[in-house]
């Protein structure tokens, strides 16, 4: 992990990305929900169970919490950072208690600024996947990148 | 808090609901980001000066944990529950320490289900506001909500 980081300059549509993986624990999912989501399918198993979820799952947003996890620690480098300014999420599967996830990435589109000529938007699609090989969520981001040229 | 929840049927569009507020403090800030999001602008206010963010900034995904926080304990009070099926995220201004958020909602659009008569889909849209009214993301989410006439 010591590549150097990569500007808007540096990438093409199509290029990839797969990171580590991370496990999520049942605790973590409670943790999370008491925070953040509480609802009865995201704190308590027995009670889940007579939800459309039958059994614990995990919030969305822990979810898309822990996929941006994985990208910043084990995705693409990116120069200044992963700093998003907005996206698409769909969740497709629940994430549960046990579930080893990783996060593969795809380049979709590099579109230059044309206010700012020191950087461009990077959309770049994230699928989080299960140890079943089952996508759990996919998000479209759009992420600000400097360029390359005016970048020193 | 006591009224009887929302089923698809008792929305319409253009259906408004305001929570309560949420202050947002520096240790939380970080406190998430160590988990999710440990990048130098969300860790470490000195670090953040010299970044685009200028300060230490909430991760996004800490916004729209807080939004959904907001939106769970205070928001419209659904049949079911609060169940994405995704949405479109847009952050706007960054998440600062010792903002203090609230989520005001609208109704944009009720699809029923073809394949499922039990149930629907409502469309809401979202913007989370600091204390200075400025909005500091908007989500339109997709969530999935039960009929009545076969809630029973």
């Amino acid at each position: 992990m010591f590549q150097d980081p990569l500007y808007f300059d540096d990438l093409q549509a199509g290029d990839k990305f797969t990171t580590q993986c991370h496990e999520v624990r049942a605790d973590d999912i409670r943790r999370f929900a008491e925070e953040f989501d509480p609802q009865p399918f995201h704190l308590d198993d027995a009670a889940a169970r007579g939800t459309l979820f039958a059994g614990l799952a995990a919030s969305g947003w822990h979810t898309a919490s822990i996929t941006m996890r994985l990208l910043v620690t084990s995705g693409p480098k990116l120069a200044g950072g992963i700093v998003g300014a907005g996206g698409e999420l769909e969740w497709k599967v629940p994430t549960r208690p046990g579930d080893i996830l990783h996060v593969d990435s795809e380049v979709v589109e590099l579109i230059p600024s044309r206010s700012r000529p020191d950087r461009g938007m990077l959309v770049l699609r994230s699928r989080t996947l299960n140890q079943h090989g089952e996508v759990v969520q996919t998000l479209t981001a759009r992420l600000m990148l400097p360029r390359r040229a005016t970048a020193k």
